[in-house]
């Protein structure tokens, strides 16, 4: 596919600078760019190779202004970053592969319903008194439990399982492998030294606009409701134990462990292979480092939490600091011993 | 459903204080439940709510002594944990969605055995020369290799893969993408830097009683076994590497990692996101708190680890409490320095 | 399956020294092998084993000198630890189940191609325009999305997950319920605190002979690739984040997250839960111990890392030492103000 620099200036609402005769047909990093490559230029830190860059077209900030002379074309917007993604868009649109109907054999269960326009893979399975929205995309392979519900325009795909009862909203997209609604590990200890599973007879709630990444799972509750809020955005690997809440537009890197009942607030971003004790939690807009270990609450908003077990920013970075002095501490120390024991009252 | 109080009562074997006449419909934390609820009250951090609870009633210990008046009913038991966890049971047992029988398509091989009473979800695979208990559940979505062994009443969940060989016990749960029997990551250097792969030919035994959650892998031995003992816990996304062995009723939480040929003693509990190096043992009734990195063996019971590189806990402690002090240290030792210096005799 | 001593000597090239009439059925270690069985020893630490063990025969460096009398056979070759491997190899493909041909129900979309000895598990899912090489083997539930192509050789495990557009290469080995393929974790943040997904059009691409552990997962660049080449070998539950390139030969442990956009050189050795930061680089020939926090780049070959956040290994072994001695350093500390205080000029 090609597209004329005129076109995507358009598309954009920017202003050309430059040659707009050019056409382009792909997307490219300004670095290693080709001569057909469209590119963008955001973080300043790269601002150098915008004048040896092979880009046929660079979009650039609306105010940006060069230090010497250009070879490419530049298309001047608000903001660079979010008009390639939008071109990105544009383009997984044109070609992504826009599933519909239903591919046989798949399966589904009695007394359940499904919305229009929705894509059923073959080998996915749908059980009893389920309820799936329109514009649904249901990859091959992917298990929906009795009496689950999945909002519009909602994509689970392929291999992604959800048990019994759990509740989907709208616009999530769920990636391959996940595990949504399976039992949280709760067990009672017997005076022989085994143990009685707790039976969990709650669920899971996933508001709207949720991305969940691969391989990543969500206990159920053991009575009520695991919650993941709307917006927010999961990454791979991810363990969330049961009754855990997950405020709005929080998101969480891979890898990371929030043990059962603990709460996140809203617009937190949390660092990957992180780890929360259970039963603690976090306010609205907290950061956190990545292999930090939450051992206890933090409410304050814009905490910034760092090292294992967790320290607040600045108390962090102090003591790693002169943790990387302790030979020169030690240095110190033997030297005043020596003087003190030279001196003559010692 | 609703059940009265005095059914409850009786079916815990406990005594009524208070409005008997009341009946429940539902689970509820005492904290948050509302009149159709039952709630317990077993830790004593949570004795306040019991004065203002609008539970309808409320499990408690035989000797609870209220220190004011309560408005909710109480039912007397030996242990309200257990006792709730009783009902929990009772109401999942009514609840739940009963699977039994053969959905189609679902796919057996030759020389395979089925026993009685099993549930064979649709798009199952079983392969050859398999031999399945009595009262198994086998969800979509399942694969059973060739030669491999499950137990009586052991239960399956969507999308469980299971490699050839592998043996799992009686009464066990593994649930939705968990992975068992797969290649142990054994691979020999070559001159040029390249891999030899080494061939695993061994297999994984899961003993009775145990239970594994989603997503996590057990890798099969090289040559022998990697085994899994009787009524061991593993909670979501674990990595057991080949030839480890773990010891009866040992629990481990989410993302923790055990390297090939280490061996855990009985009744350990093991913290979340902890590894443990290669061909080192723990003993019986050790304790690892989460994030840990276990260096070497541990065999004396009832240690307690913390910390990465891992640190006995007093020790632990006693270190991290200094450390956390490094900067006074270092203004301590400036104020000696200053004092030497201007002492005469320096 | 009898072997007798003589036909392995041959197939090893190997020397017999001791009884070579004896005959095996079975693999075992040094230390707990039975009669009817072949071990090796490679790693002298475990040599003080060969003088009492049980095993008929045992493999041994060519150059071997027992110290005392030998019960045991042995059989000299140049690599003990090789050669056992090339016995398994061999009792792989023995016993191993060479499953080839078509078991239905599967499912193949339009235009796409398969080669020639391959096999197509039950209820695995091939999409449209893939190309398959030859003697591919794809078990049950795998599925294989759009434009996707798997070379010569290639062994795809049940379950696991490929979208659209990954290229995988020739010989490699995936083990089940990995996903390769999966959205880049890539979000823009908004105004009113909520993200924009960026739309992830780009793909992976795995070169030969890679082996990808169990539930591993790697995601596609944002417009161009996530690359693993030639060699690689990367344990189960491992994160590789969007754009990420990986160098020929490096091995990965389980439960290692590579952030986005990182690239690591050729004939690295990574432990698991090491946790490496977006945007970095690593060199060729390094090494990483386990529960490593990689901060920023290191290039230099050869360089050695530990600790989180990262050390170089001498420094960070220095460090912990003194970090152990906290307590004597407050102590001797206190003595020296206890000193400097009782001392006239204080």
């Amino acid at each position: 596919m090609e597209f004329s620099v005129r076109d995507v200036a358009e598309l954009l609402n920017g202003k050309i600078e430059g040659d707009a005769t050019k056409s382009i047909s792909k997307f490219g990093k300004i670095q290693d760019a080709d001569p057909s490559s469209i590119s963008f230029l955001s973080n300043p830190k790269y601002e150098n190779y915008i004048y040896s860059t092979n880009a046929a077209v660079v979009i650039v900030r609306k105010d940006f202004i060069p230090a010497r002379e250009l070879k490419t074309t530049l298309i001047r917007v608000d903001d660079p970053y979010l008009s390639f993604s939008v071109l990105l868009d544009e383009y997984h649109r044109m070609t992504s592969f826009q599933k519909e109907g239903i591919e046989e054999p798949c399966y589904i269960g009695k007394n359940s319903v499904t919305g229009k326009n929705i894509y059923r893979g073959a080998f996915s399975y749908i059980g009893e008194h389920v309820i799936i929205g329109d514009h649904v995309k249901i990859y091959p392979h992917v298990y929906i439990g009795d009496n689950a519900e999945i909002g519009d325009y909602t994509i689970v795909r392929s291999g992604v399982k959800i048990y019994e009862n759990v509740k989907i909203g709208k616009h999530c997209v769920i990636h391959s492998g996940s595990v949504i609604g399976s039992d949280g590990f709760g067990f009672a200890p017997m005076e022989d030294g085994s143990y009685k599973t707790i039976p969990q007879v709650g669920n899971v709630i996933i508001e709207d606009h949720v991305d969940i990444g691969a391989n990543t799972v969500i206990d159920c509750a053991t009575f009520d409701s695991t919650i993941i809020k709307k917006g927010v955005k999961l990454d791979n690997l991810i363990q969330i134990a049961h009754n855990v809440e997950i405020g709005e537009n929080t998101v969480i890197a891979a890898l990371t462990g929030i043990s059962g009942s603990s709460k996140i607030g809203k617009n937190c971003v949390i660092g990957g292979q992180t780890g929360m004790v259970g039963h603690a939690e976090l306010g609205d807009k907290i950061k956190v480092g990545a292999q930090t270990g939450i051992t206890k609450s933090y409410l304050k908003q814009g905490t910034i939490l760092l090292g294992a077990p967790a320290l607040e920013r600045d108390k962090f970075v102090k003591l790693f600091v002169i943790y990387k002095k302790l030979p020169d501490l030690l240095e110190r120390i033997k030297n005043l011993e020596k003087k003190i024991l030279s001196s003559p009252e010692s």
